[in-house]
């Protein structure tokens, strides 16, 4: 820390991304990445239609915007595009908590959650996950509080039923809900449909998983359009140019091929199913997932070293250190090869 | 706005981006872009070497954050990139900034600085220019607050001497001294050379000027570690996958074809040149600019009716409603042709 950085984040503890090897020499099942590259019909379109790069990029990312307005049935001003989710949520806090305000999430949920808060100083709660790593709707039906909802969640992949966030925003109209959908096209139902009915319900999502885009960073939100509005007064005052003209071609041909996005949940839930009855031979207690990764756990390893030993073996997961967590791993749903190394790796080790 | 914005935010006023009209149908000459496209060379590199997009981006980028320390001579922990200077901008004013610390700038330079400043809530200065637009060096040795200097300067092209940003470092070390040098490749001195020197001076660049990428955004900031340290905190509590692997495989090509934008930068020089004195024939009164546009007003013409008839004749100029420069345009140096139609709709307009 040099002497000129302001006091106001001297006790900021960053977030740590889930290792980005650059070598590429892991079988990496450790960040929720999709296994398949963006469809060749995309990346067709891109070629062909990207501004000139010498030109700014179009800051209401009008085509992308209304391409995305077509596929969930919402008008262009109920849409905000971000540099990737992290950009939307971060906006989101900055939005709609404060003082007066608090955020509150789960306590085992998306690490970036409190660090969004600390940065921008507003004060949060975490709000414990019963013992099997559901939430008690019960616990948050009476909070005065900005809730950030991860459906699926992650690390668990527990899915809330549409019906308890529909609860949750009903509940109490002066409070914003936002559902963070990052991993909702694996199983999850999306609460998108819901938007008009509920002014105070925003829903976040990220073309990094179900659309194979996590290295183009495009991420967005959909709520009525005030909500929007509150966001984009942010990002014109932060960033206005947020999207870059090369990821908005490629985010609309991505769109323009949802085939391609289907096919591959699809082979991802079977490829789940497929892990989950390894593990289970192996002795792993897995919870249900409804995410491209499952969330796992052996009684008696210790979740630390089996994720260094699966490292020296080539394979990359991801552990927590957060206590309640520590003996689990997160895996990724790869492709059936990758899995297939995966167990092999799992056997040498636990032999 | 939602009756749910914080009240934090409820007077902030956003940046009005240049218009980005998406027909084409302009003379652009409004935003300070190159008239260039990126080099051959340099999407050749890109299109062979950018990251499996289905990853995310390296949070470091650090082949790009190597590149880019070669072609300065510092050391790649002297770096960060960003999502465009924008945002590096803005995390120069989050982390140097606060109550204690204003900032201070021209109050004639980049319109954003006082929204980032609001945006942040951290109080700020406006410092007068002198009459003829030059910079009173004196007014600001004794001020203690984070300076924000544009060199060249904007909307105004009026470059400071190397030896007087070194003055300013130098008159105060408790002090931080950001130097934005968006337009420097066009004819300012940089003071990359005195990071080394002067712990409390970060200089700011980009790439959407003289590089030719503004479509791609990216922008980086040049200082000593413990600075770009406090960035990164920053950065990794906001969004630590901020450049995306499309943007970063160009800007690498892009700095690895080093003549092409020496070529064109020449090119804009020349064609600057030119366009001085042909509006010096039309009796307009130009700053002197070592940036890739002009600042220039012509004594009895209404610059706003003057910004509005050459768009009406299908020529986009930068017109500011601020009171100071209200009778000025901001030309942006294009190619020679560009340049042609500009000065032959001025002579209809003026005749």
């Amino acid at each position: 820390m040099s002497r000129f950085f302001s006091k106001k984040y001297a006790a900021l503890e960053p977030y740590t991304p889930g290792e980005q090897p650059q070598d590429m020499q892991y079988v990496k099942l450790n960040t929720n990445e999709s296994p398949f590259p963006p469809s060749e019909a995309a990346l067709k379109y891109a070629a062909a239609n990207t501004r000139q790069l010498n030109l700014y990029s179009d800051p209401v990312q009008e085509v992308l915007t209304k391409e995305l307005a077509k596929t969930y049935g919402v008008g262009p001003d109920q849409i905000i595009v971000c540099n990737g989710s992290d950009e939307t949520l971060n906006f989101a806090f900055m939005a709609f908590c404060d003082d007066g305000m608090p955020a509150a999430f789960a306590d085992v949920t998306y690490g970036f959650y409190p660090v969004y808060a600390q940065q921008n100083r507003v004060p949060y709660v975490e709000v414990p996950l019963k013992e099997d790593f559901t939430m008690d709707v019960e616990t948050l039906m009476g909070l005065r509080a900005t809730l950030f909802i991860a459906n699926p969640n992650s690390p668990t992949g527990v899915a809330l039923p549409l019906s308890e966030i529909e609860r949750l925003a009903a509940a109490d109209p002066d409070r914003v809900v936002i559902v963070d959908e990052a991993y909702v096209d694996f199983g999850a139902e999306s609460a998108v449909g819901l938007v008009n009915r509920y002014d105070n319900l925003l829903v976040i999502q990220t073309f990094s998983k179900s659309r194979s885009l996590a290295g183009g960073r495009l991420g967005y939100a959909i709520g009525q359009k005030e909500l929007i509005g509150d966001l984009n007064t942010l990002k014109f005052s932060t960033n206005p140019y947020n999207v870059n003209s090369l990821t908005a071609a490629v985010g609309i041909g991505v769109l323009r091929d949802p085939e391609y996005m289907k096919k591959n949940c699809e082979i991802i839930k079977s490829n789940r199913e497929y892990l989950v009855a390894k593990l289970d031979e192996l002795g792993f207690r897995t919870l249900p997932s409804s995410a491209n990764f499952v969330f796992t756990t052996r009684p008696g390893t210790d979740g630390a070293e089996l994720y260094r030993a699966l490292k020296e073996k080539g394979v990359l997961v991801r552990n927590f250190s957060k206590p309640r967590i520590k003996d689990y791993e997160r895996i990724t749903i790869g492709t059936r090869e990758q899995l297939d190394v995966l167990i092999e790796k799992l056997k040498e080790i636990l032999n």
